[in-house]
């Protein structure tokens, strides 16, 4: 078996990789990168820090470097993007897919754009332009021009001489779109059936009308439903109105759309970049986490606000300080267990009006069986180290209204997110915390002042 | 353009459902579910609580149960299993792929899995045995048995005359394997060669040898960075010793696992499960979510107990019971911050230890930047409330302190975590905001004790 395939292979590829740098033996670098994938390069150089990744970058086969480029998170390729002169970017950009090329212009400087585009011949310039006037983020953004199509009027055995005259067909094509003379999308013929039909058949009686184009304009987080809902390997993008047939979106690029999604959900929540470079240097990154602070600093300040109403009542009775940090962990554990269901459910299209107002009876439920729990505990608990019953009346009282709020804040506030197009993943998190920060305290120092002192 | 397609879709459907349920309008009910792809109802399903679910379930057409089934949700899956005969069962395990059968049995009933295994044939009984003998996380637990392979010295020709006869060849084949007369796996012929090399050419001469057969123990997470690196849509799953073709994995199936991978690095840092019913009934949830509580909890008693620790200190100087949640809290975000990028960097093999200094020091360098800048802040803004400047130091040096702990804690507990083979993701968001706690409380309360008092 291939060493590359075992389960240790790539952190041992960085391993070793690190190992050849640091004792300079360049000629083993370069074997090691450049018998890796694009993609597999691209993961290395985003997990060197800036200057082993520029020794290595160096090191990558100028034929290599546009499919790495286009593999590379953002930022990292604007770094080594600046340090490329015009000549490398424009045989980087050389022989790259329509899609990815598109991807790379917007981070080239125009006047290598102009140099790139000078570079191609008309046919192709015209498939960039399509691919150009679309959003990225859209079906038409992902989508490249490499279609092979074919009419339903003519033989299966025909189609199979025209593949084999053509004598290349572009990769992941499971299936050749169907149009007319007019090349308005009519259907696909499957590459099974066109091996396993009788050649005499024509394609219009073999193919598949029931598979619908994709339109330009369809969200990213669309298509991916799509494909995986429908297990597509690539699907027809055609235009609404004329029905032509623009291009064909294949599943490697829905794979990494998936896994950019993902990515961002898990980042966004700490208020991170998933374009970021994890190696950028010190001042820039501390000013994009610094601004994610600023934003909790103010939500604590708010906190702290609320503690400093009850200052005299905290002197008289200083266990309310010691118990304070408990109302408040709770709450905010509660309150992101609510938030992270709802966020997910909204980002599956699970959660609508239509079962919302059940879901948030089921939270309140829940919140109160485990509010009513955990409260118990915490009020025996602080009954042994305080022995007054009074301070376990209150903080019982406390706790258990934190939680309510929790839950309700956990399903209100995504919703109310949602409903105002702001992303409940990013913005939820820090709200609903501030929600139990404040419930929490207010409610312990408040329900402490009255009945303690 | 179908209206399916139209970004607003999904969610329509599910009020349209709603609606029709609630009218008591079954007929539309039933012909809105056996329109769409089995995924689509299964995510449906799970959008609704149990008495709809119920409902709508018995209107699924018969031959689609098992297909749905397979996509739904484990707990979900199982709720439903449990309501139905084992006829129903049997039926509906019928005419799965193998891996989506061998996934389905672990659910079953013994008794119906008997009655399962006895409704096969016995080649489909062995091809069954051959997945169910790996665990459901490796390349074997995901491999289907339906390959389609040819011998070397044929011609393409013969290949394809063999695939007419043959009439039917699975979905997802890109590329059919080449095999010896023992079965050993020799390299693959892809569909687009065989369309468009001449015909006369044998297998042997146009068949890919570089490509490496996957050993059926790999995990699931690196049979999906193989499929995203290198842009397959299939692949064989080999014997490492024999060199035995298996199986194949196919696109459709690690697209699922990509996405099951994501959902549970968001879920489980909340504690929860994705596995778990949205709409699990309320006293379940609550006990699944308490565990998660509880552990919160016992965390909180520690801090709590620091700042027990200095009741006389807060006593005399109530200010620091109110600046306390600023500190605690700055130094939670700082650390999930760095903690997530950390996570994620581990997630996808881009950090070890040849980085990781790099990183620890580059995070430390940016925490300090970051406390130096917000803690001037909060000193300002607490001068301006207490007029001591006293107190501003002490909690521009506790901020300081615990914005270094944070990146400190941030870094080491991740990478230590997995080296103990613990789940980072599960467990570390709770040890590093402990942390930023107890050195947040402690920092402040004792330099309060020490310059204040």
């Amino acid at each position: 078996m291939n060493a590359e395939l075992h389960p240790t292979s790539k952190p041992s590829r960085l391993e070793a990789l690190t190992r050849a740098l640091d004792q300079g033996t360049m000629r083993q670098v370069h074997r090691l990168v450049n018998s890796m994938h694009p993609a597999e390069v691209a993961s290395l150089l985003e997990s060197l820090p800036p200057t082993q990744r520029e020794v290595v970058w160096d090191l990558v086969d100028p034929e290599l470097e546009g499919d790495v480029l286009v593999e590379l998170n953002d930022e990292v390729r604007a770094g080594l993007i600046s340090e490329m002169d015009a000549e490398e970017l424009v045989a980087a950009a050389e022989g790259l897919e329509v899609d990815d090329l598109a991807d790379l212009l917007s981070d080239l400087p125009e006047t290598v754009n102009q140099q790139v585009l000078r570079s191609m011949d008309s046919q192709d310039r015209e498939r960039l332009n399509a691919v150009l006037g679309f959003a990225e983020d859209t079906a038409g953004g992902l989508m490249n021009t490499d279609t092979v199509s074919v009419r339903p009027d003519v033989t299966l055995e025909t189609v199979l001489r025209y593949l084999r005259m053509r004598g290349d067909i572009p990769d992941k094509t499971d299936a050749l779109f169907v149009v007319n003379r007019h090349d308005r999308y009519l259907g696909v013929l499957s590459v099974t059936r066109l091996l396993t039909e009788d050649p005499e058949r024509t394609v219009g009686e073999v193919m598949d009308t029931a598979v619908e184009g994709i339109p330009p304009d369809l969200p990213a987080n669309r298509v991916t439903s799509l494909f995986q809902d429908r297990d597509l390997v690539s699907a027809a993008v055609v235009a609404p109105d004329t029905r032509r047939l623009l291009g064909r979106i294949t599943i490697d690029d829905v794979v990494d759309v998936i896994r950019e999604e993902a990515d961002h959900s898990v980042m966004s929540m700490a208020g991170l970049d998933e374009d970021a470079d994890m190696f950028a240097a010190v001042v820039p990154s501390a000013r994009r986490r610094g601004v994610w602070l600023g934003i909790n600093l103010a939500t604590a300040f708010l906190a702290a606000w609320v503690v400093g109403l009850f200052e005299t009542t905290i002197q008289n009775i200083v266990a309310l300080a010691v118990l304070m940090p408990i109302v408040a962990s709770m709450g905010g554990v509660a309150a992101t267990q609510t938030l992270t269901l709802i966020v997910r459910g909204l980002a599956l299209g699970q959660i609508e009006r239509a079962n919302a107002r059940w879901l948030l009876t089921k939270e309140i439920a829940v919140a109160m069986l485990n509010g009513l729990a955990w409260a118990s505990v915490v009020a025996l608990v602080s009954f042994a180290w305080y022995r007054q019953w009074k301070i376990s009346a209150v903080i019982f009282a406390a706790m258990v209204v934190n939680l309510l709020a929790a839950a309700l804040a956990g399903v209100v506030v995504p919703l109310s997110l949602k409903r105002f197009g702001v992303d409940p993943a990013v913005a939820g998190g820090v709200i609903v915390t501030t929600v139990t920060d404040v419930v929490g305290f207010a409610s312990l120092l408040g329900l402490g002042t009255l009945i303690l002192r």
